[in-house]
């Protein structure tokens, strides 16, 4: 499939790495592509890796991958441009971290959301919010810790477009238990588990964890 | 033990009640103490089941439970009084839950919390805030669900009074993993998980749930 990134620091050039690995036809977006050289040298000439504007990412994907740092993400995607993500799946999965005086926040948050705000300003995408509660390692390695036995978390206004995102998300990265928490809104409650995620960091010490919800059945 | 409970709706019953069957001696704190007397009838005449103002269960506390509706909490606890609280720990389950139009959100999230604003307007109290992440059953009973194998969070300034806090949970109703995430801002994670908890409630259909980190060993 030919996938195109907005955003290309750990996260972009981690979920692209791994799909170009699994066949995929990628290309990284990011204000200065040139800057990427280094990640592109480390694919052969039969693989399909590129880099390119904003714009260039956007126009080469059917599916989008929203991967700049929440608080640049609507910026990023405006210059992306709406006649570039037009009816495109844009699976969001920015954080809109805030570090002032040292102390970690959201930008947006409680009543409001990251996903909410491109979803309304791009209403003609349909945007899926998930991969957001875990670091990059995980999102395409989830088996590698406690062989899958922890839960992602989705969120949309469009059942048929998060179907589809789930079904990638298994089939590429083996992700076994998605959970369908709603429609887009519901993505205020993995945006704001950062303020958990990032003190239960400090509790273990390392950021490869992951939550799992625990449910009578 | 002699706590009081300032708050007496489901939670303030569910965890008085167990207390009592435990042997402490329990007076919930209320604004209409008489509304309580169907809660004391099921106390027989030995056990230590009492009522009263939110006063004189802070008074009677060595040991205080703020199970106020959290848009509620603070004036409550000035209703108590600063010097029936004095020296105390008290233990923070409430929720700054705001129900408007329909729509739930909390009354203080992100770069605040309950949590904190009490522990401002009481700084000779030991706040610590826990239970917050799950129901008033699982709160007294967390083996219930899978054999306790779920995790609990503590937040406090006071390392002496988390630690004494935690040490009652596992002995009173049999918590096994309850996570120190830190100061008491940190309870801005757990209050904040509410956010991910409601659409959870949605999309497992029950409130019998609770969240587990899985990590790397």
């Amino acid at each position: 499939m030919k996938i195109g990134f907005i955003g290309s620091g750990n996260v972009g050039q981690t979920l692209g790495s791994s799909l170009i690995k699994l066949g995929h036809d990628v290309k990284l977006g990011a204000r200065s592509p040139e800057k990427l050289n280094t990640w592109l040298e480390q694919f052969g000439q039969g693989e399909r890796a590129s880099v390119g504007s904003f714009q260039e990412a956007a126009e080469h994907g059917e599916l989008i991958f929203n991967a700049t740092p929440g608080t640049a993400s609507l910026d990023a995607l405006l210059v992306a441009g709406h006649n570039a993500l037009r009816g495109k799946i844009l699976i969001d999965v920015a954080l809109p971290l805030n570090f002032l005086n040292g102390e970690l926040s959201l930008s947006v948050a409680n009543t409001d959301c990251l996903g909410e705000q491109i979803q309304r300003a791009f209403p003609e995408v349909k945007v899926v919010k998930t991969l957001n509660t875990v670091n990059s390692t995980l999102m395409v390695n989830p088996l590698s810790l406690a062989d899958g036995q922890h839960d992602l978390f989705i969120s949309g206004n469009d059942t048929d477009a998060k179907s589809k995102v789930m079904g990638y998300l298994k089939e590429w990265f083996g992700w076994r238990s998605i959970i369908d928490l709603g429609d887009i809104s519901s993505a205020r409650g993995t945006e704001m588990l950062l303020a958990l995620s990032s003190r239960v960091y400090g509790a273990v010490g390392h950021p490869n964890f992951s939550f799992k919800i625990v449910s009578k059945t």
